[in-house]
C-alpha cells in the first residue's frame, strides 16, 4: 500500500495514476472513493458556512473508515498492489499542522478510523508552494483553496516535517521537474523501498 | 443543559418538545440539526450499503461536532437552557452497546467531536422495547430501524447501564404512561435535579 501525498497542485494525481499503471496496482483516492465518501467530500467541499476543524477532521476520518473497509482493505486481502491518492498523512498535514489539531489527538482519531491500517510508505511530492498554486490556478474554487496563504505553508511545512521525522516509512520526491522526470523518481523511491511486486 | 435519551419510540422527541416548552428552553436535536449535519444524517440514514459501525460513529460524532459548534455552545454562552434530542448517551448505547464498539475509545472519540461538553443531565426515558417498537410501527423505514432485535435489545439495556452507572449526570423516567404524565415526571426529575431556569 502505498499513498501520495502533498499539497493541492503538487501533480499527485497525475503521479497517483502513473504508479499504479506502472505497478499493475489498484489506483484509488480521498476523498469520496466510495457511494458515502463521495456525499462526504461534497458536503466538506461545498460547504456554505466555516466548517470548525475538528468536524472537517471527523467527516475526513469517516471517509477514511468507509475507504480502508469498503476499497483498501479487501484490495490488500486479495494481494494487490495499491496505490491511494491521498490517505493519513493527508489529514496530519491539512487538520493538524494546517488547522492546527492536536496531532497526538488526531492521531488517535485516524488510528480508530483505519483500524490501524498504515500504508507501506507514504510519499511525499515536494514542490515550492508558488508553483503548486500556479498549476492549480482558477480551478481552485472549492472551500479549502480558499484559505489563506499562512494555512497553505503549515500544509506544506507540515508534509516536509512529517516526511523528515518518520523516514521508515515517507519519502519525498522532488516534483518540480517534468511528468515523465517525476514519473521516474517516483518509481525508482518506490522499488527502492518495496522491491518490484512479486 | 439536557439530554433526552432512549430508544426510537420511546417518546423522547414529545417529551424534549414539552420540557423545553415548560423551561423557556432551546429545543434542538441530533442528528442533523445544523446544515451540514442534516446532509450527513441523510446519508448516514439512507445509505444504500451497509455502513461499518466506525464510519457511522464517526459521522455521528462529526454531526455532534457541528452541533456544538453552531447551535449548544452559543446557546449555552447566551445564557440558555437547552434540551436536546440525543447526544452522547446514543453514542454510546447505539454505536457502543449497540454496535460493540469499544467504549473507550467511543469517549475518546465524543471527547474529540464536543471539546468536552457535557449535558448538566442527561433523561433516559424508559420504556419496554415492546412498547418503543409499537409506538414506531410502519414509520420504522430508516436504515436502523431495519437491525434487528438483539441490536435493540443491547441499545436498550445499554442505556439502562450508562443510567445506572452515572447517577450524577442521568436520571431514568418511567415512559410508560400517558404524554402528559411523563411530562411530569420528566419535568419533576430535572427540576429535582437542576432547580428552575434563573
Amino acid at each position: 500500500m502505498i499513498a501520495l501525498e502533498g499539497v493541492d497542485g503538487c501533480g499527485k494525481s497525475t503521479q497517483a495514476r502513473l504508479l499504479a499503471d506502472s505497478l499493475g496496482a489498484l489506483l484509488t483516492f480521498e476523498p469520496g472513493a466510495t457511494a458515502v465518501g463521495s456525499g462526504l467530500r461534497h458536503l466538506m467541499l461545498h460547504s456554505e458556512g466555516a466548517m470548525s476543524p475538528r468536524a472537517e477532521a471527523l467527516i475526513v476520518a469517516a471517509d477514511r473508515a468507509l475507504h480502508v473497509e469498503e476499497v483498501l482493505e479487501p484490495a490488500l486481502v486479495a494481494g494487490r498492489w495499491v496505490v491511494t491518492d491521498r490517505y493519513n498523512g493527508s489529514t496530519l498535514a491539512y487538520q493538524g499542522f494546517g488547522r492546527r489539531l492536536d496531532r497526538e489527538r488526531l492521531e488517535g482519531l485516524l488510528a480508530f478510523a483505519t483500524g490501524g491500517l498504515d500504508p507501506d510508505l507514504s510519499v511525499l511530492i515536494d514542490v515550492p508552494l508558488g508553483v503548486a498554486r500556479g498549476r492549480i490556478g482558477a480551478a481552485a474554487a472549492d472551500r479549502l483553496e480558499r484559505l489563506d496563504a499562512g494555512f497553505h505553508r503549515r500544509v506544506a511545512e507540515g508534509y516536509r516535517t512529517l516526511a523528515a521525522g518518520d523516514p521508515g516509512h515517507w519519502v519525498r520526491v522532488e516534483g518540480e521537474g517534468s511528468v515523465e522526470q517525476v514519473a521516474r523518481s517516483v518509481a525508482a523511491a518506490v522499488l527502492g523501498r518495496l522491491g518490484p511486486p512479486s
